[in-house]
């Protein structure tokens, strides 16, 4: 193995990766929900089952037609005339055309304050059972005729070999900004998958994240892991209107179709870390990523949840 | 215009195609349903009204489950020990995994028998109101993970401008032999869309079909054109398992997106035209496709169409 990784002296890592020639299946060894759902609790009692149960769950009409719309044309102006000039933008291997904005709470008062909305952070952390940081935040843009995919992975084992993210105690809400259907590219997910970590094979190159954004090739599951999980859990798709979130689990295991019908697919996406869980050195990379991909704060503050209109 | 197309010289060609520089909808000049449904109709007054309104139908257990298998055996064959060596073959762009093989009728005794079955040629004739021949026979095969996308168009544009189909008089019988759901890249029609001609933009280069059949350019409509079709008459996705027949009309638009899933999909696809409808010099190309694409037969005789079990 090798010595520079950040090896675990007590060897106690449960979530080992990266390793030259074996990809492995390993039992997850943290909750999936960190709370006990009650009658406070800011989620329906299914839709913690759910979380718990498939690793994740839909949250339709939280969010106002009015809002909507406000968030919708915060995109607009951030693929448009208030386009970031920054390695926060990414843009379609084929076009110029926008597929991701990093940091877009700090590039848009609007998003800043859906980040620390209670809809949002608020429910991550009764799901965490933990105080919430942003770990990361983006635009998602797949535009229509031309979308590309999505390839599978877990978040997870990304966050851990690259980003040194210790446990399992993460979770992204994705807020649909266009009415997504089954055809138009939506996230498909393994429900159950969370509760198995995939250990990828293969080491990490040096600057992996510049290609992986668009391309992932080192920490993917092999077509067998993934035939092997897919046939066990099955695939389903998390769908709605603009406005519905999907909130799930950082180790549940995702993707999506291209996309050549004429409706695009995008969505506004914040993955909350536990105040707990900040990140160390990486677990099975020689060099951190950079701050737009992993927020690595030292003590990272507790976000406080805000009520209270976007629109 | 280019004098070397076929010109009617009574000036009456209905679907001119491939101008240079303008692209246009035109009202379909032909009927959809050829017959008028009765008691003695081989499908259900629903399916006849589906087909008519929709430019298409699903049938379901057509098939009985040994048959399904005696033809996914065939399938599988083709694809591996039995794979034809000849231009019938077209692989994927990016491997040498077969996407597709032509003339499947020729290829194996199964499927001659089945292009012959009353549950496609039967239904066909009564759909078409004539005695119908295949036009064109092959095997689709989407691999799970890497299967790519076929984008939107209108067969008969096509047929009309690379073939010479005069009129809109053939319909497409597609058989499934994966389970299709609409995570898999299944077939996606714009119900309705049949009878609005869409006119493409673009002459047609030499030797069109040899890149076309990877990725078509010309003979497909503009963003533009798209967005105006499916706003105005939405996306179905076409899906059943394995047996399940999709019947559709040869100017329904029509497309399908790539699959990362590990589930792959595979179709028989079968070309009926009306006897009455055999090709005529190309209506705007200067030669036309070669006989695996498009059955140039002078006089084409109507099929027979046999009942009996294909297992």
């Amino acid at each position: 193995m090798d010595m520079e990784r950040n090896v675990d002296t007590t060897n106690t890592d449960p979530y080992i990766t990266r390793l030259a020639d074996e990809e492995r299946f390993a039992k997850r060894m943290d909750p999936v929900l960190w709370s006990e759902w009650g009658e406070g609790a800011p989620i329906s009692r299914e839709a913690a089952e759910s979380f718990d149960k498939n690793g994740y769950f839909v949250l339709r009409d939280a969010f106002s037609p009015a809002e909507v719309k406000a968030l919708m044309g915060a995109s607009a102006a951030l693929r448009g005339d208030d386009r970031p000039q920054s390695e926060d933008v990414v843009t379609e291997p084929d076009s110029d055309e926008v597929r991701t904005i990093f940091r877009l709470d700090e590039h848009s008062e609007v998003f800043r304050r859906l980040a620390e909305d209670s809809r949002l952070a608020g429910i991550a952390e009764f799901l965490l059972g933990d105080g919430v940081y942003a770990h990361q935040s983006r635009l998602n843009y797949k535009p229509g005729f031309t979308g590309k995919e999505f390839y599978w992975h877990s978040d997870f084992e990304t966050w851990h070999a690259e980003d040194g993210m210790p446990r399992m105690r993460a979770v992204s809400a994705s807020l649909l900004l266009t009415d997504n259907d089954a055809l138009n590219g939506p996230l498909m997910l393994m429900p159950g998958s969370q509760r198995t970590y995939v250990a990828c094979r293969g080491e990490t190159p040096e600057n992996n994240y510049r290609s992986s954004l668009k391309k992932q090739v080192v920490g993917t599951p092999s077509n067998e892991a993934l035939t092997r999980l897919a046939e066990t859990h099955g695939i389903d798709a998390a769908t709605g209107p603009a406005g519905t979130v999907i909130f799930f689990d950082c180790n549940t295991m995702h993707g999506s179709n291209g996309n050549i019908t004429p409706f695009p697919r995008s969505n506004a996406f914040f993955v909350f870390n536990a105040v707990s869980n900040a990140l160390q050195a990486p677990f099975a990379a020689k060099s951190p990523r950079p701050p737009h991909l992993a927020n690595r704060k030292d003590a990272p503050q507790a976000i406080r949840p805000k009520t209270g209109s976007l629109a």
